[in-house]
């Protein structure tokens, strides 16, 4: 049976990308080497590196003057080279915490400097998104999370911010269309809507760098990986492969527009069922809810066990809501089908008649 | 035409391993999903990760008082962590300088502390491994690199230390046996012998961190991975695996000793072709010849194009000398065949004939 991936990361990708990844590990265009045995200072992996950094800028319409970098460690790398290379010594950091991986970050810039929280959700279990809070125009960035996998919210505009903006979009990059000049820097790890686990990308505004009087660990120094065009040392070759390859596949499909249009779909399908169903209640607030990741709990929890089994009869996985939030969590990235959708809230409409 | 891959890295990897991989990204065990959207908390991760360890432990005989840890960033990101986690605020690291990787992590450990090169092979562009030198006993510890990839030298034995002795093994580990006990810590980019660019191993004794007084960011904190036995983060998914499938494969051959023979034999193959053949001369001190990379070059330089074509022609790819070098380098990792290196002695060897 065709399993339903609503796993909330390392995601669903589409099979197209996968299909291509597992052909280039056998042999890579017909090179008779597999992708995983060539240099990374081939023509052939080249060609793939400056492939993949095209089809970021014409996906997301990156300006000029960023650079469009592939790093290793994830997103908690990310949270400590910001304050490192952003966070001069006397200077102070701004942070929203809207999430547990929102406070991972804060800690990090507490490490390395001084770090002011403008505003947190965590009185309320971050079932939503801060908002209305003032920003220092003293501080040296604004650091927010668009997405917040594990409670299910989003952010649907960005402050206007005084200072600039830095933006951890690890679970919804290429979900919809994002201003990218709005930002100095975004990064994501790339395992949702972009590829497998293992690559990182940084989209970062060229002159941001430099400005801290700092010693910076030469592969933690965004300037090390800008100046060596993300090839300072071996870069992880496949992982860098199959965000090349999904990529292609949103290309294809009619790029970001094209996708945050059905994103919306399925997230609406998704939360009418929740909302209209007397056995399902959402967790977040109604104006932050996330198109990513939707979270809902049951009205009768004793029932959760019994859902779960028609759930996984259905083909469904990935479902289990994360430990601090309970219930359910459906992820609905870029590569989960509309069909998907439709089984699960049909499984959910069933359930209920069953039920009732 | 089969390639002969004598590339320095990444590298040739088992065509099992593989085949397996590809599988894999197609379909992991029958479970309907890709390795690759797979989470990194499911059970199938978990015995993929487990099943890695527990090569690496057999393989190496790795005692019960150390971690294997499977990080990213590379081993650049090590030359970091090193002085970060072990050298304290007032101590000294000490440091021998065998060529450009040493060199680098030796730059990083004096941006962190105080670092002492007891050694350098830097007068003769690193064609011998330094020797003889005295190991200050009051040096938190000595850094040394099991093998040079860009001049061909391999410490053939490890210095007696009087205090611990951290190593980086990139490009030799797995090729012959090494006594894990005689270490502190030992790190290795995987994409030589061990699987493809974007993981890195870390062989680390329990009780050496914490023992310094400095503030680490959570991801250079090797207490950090202990702790999460590698899963502070999402792990490189698919990089681990390929480790698993060329580790199965490394034991289904006959182990690490098995190995060490096939490889002294292709070194020795090669070593001999160069040593009798009037048209090729080695670029390092004899007794520190690596098994791994074999560097070489033309007694007749006006013939390099030449013989280039005629390696080419053969199907041998990779064989490039680095440009701090020249000439050529052919690297002899575990997962070449014999059969390669008698293809490549056979076109010297004609070579020479020819042009006699």
């Amino acid at each position: 049976m065709k399993k339903h991936n609503f796993g909330a990361g390392p995601g669903i990708l589409p099979e197209e990308a996968l299909r291509k990844s597992a052909q280039a590990v056998l042999d890579l265009n017909g090179t008779g080497l597999s992708l995983l045995e060539i240099s990374h200072r081939s023509k052939d992996f080249d060609a793939i590196m400056q492939k993949t950094k095209s089809l970021v800028k014409e996906l997301l319409g990156v300006p000029d003057n960023y650079s469009i970098l592939f790093l290793q460690g994830g997103a908690s790398t990310q949270f400590a080279m910001v304050p490192y290379n952003l966070l001069p010594v006397d200077g102070k950091a701004a942070y929203v915490e809207s999430g547990v991986w929102a406070n991972k970050a804060i800690k990090e810039a507490k490490m390395v400097g001084t770090t002011e929280v403008l505003a947190s959700s965590k009185d309320k279990n971050f079932s939503y998104i801060p908002k209305n809070f003032s920003i220092p125009k003293d501080a040296a960035y604004l650091h927010v999370t668009s997405n917040n996998t594990i409670y299910g919210t989003q952010m649907k505009s960005y402050p206007d911010s005084p200072i600039p903006v830095v933006c951890d979009m690890s679970s919804d990059i290429f979900s919809k269309p994002v201003d990218v000049s709005k930002f100095d820097l975004i990064y994501a790890g790339a395992q949702k809507n972009m590829g497998p686990a293992g690559v990182t990308m940084v989209i970062i505004k060229n002159d941001i760098c430099g400005k801290v009087n700092r010693t910076i660990p030469t592969m933690l120094n965004y300037q090390t990986h800008i100046e060596a065009d993300s090839l300072y040392n071996t870069p992880p070759v496949f992982p860098i492969y199959v965000c090349m390859a999904t990529l292609e596949w949103l290309q294809s499909i009619g790029g970001v527009p094209a996708i945050a249009k059905l994103n919306q779909k399925k997230a609406a399908m998704l939360y009418t069922e929740i909302d209209s169903n007397p056995l399902f209640t959402g967790t977040t607030a109604v104006e932050d809810r996330s198109e990513m990741n939707v979270c809902f709990v049951m009205t009768k929890p004793e029932l959760e066990e019994e859902f779960s089994k028609a759930v996984k009869d259905a083909g469904i996985i990935g479902i289990k809501g994360h430990r601090s939030v309970g219930g359910f969590r459906a992820s609905l990235y870029n590569a989960l089908p509309i069909e998907s959708v439709a089984v699960m809230t049909k499984v959910m409409r069933e359930f209920a008649m069953k039920t009732a």
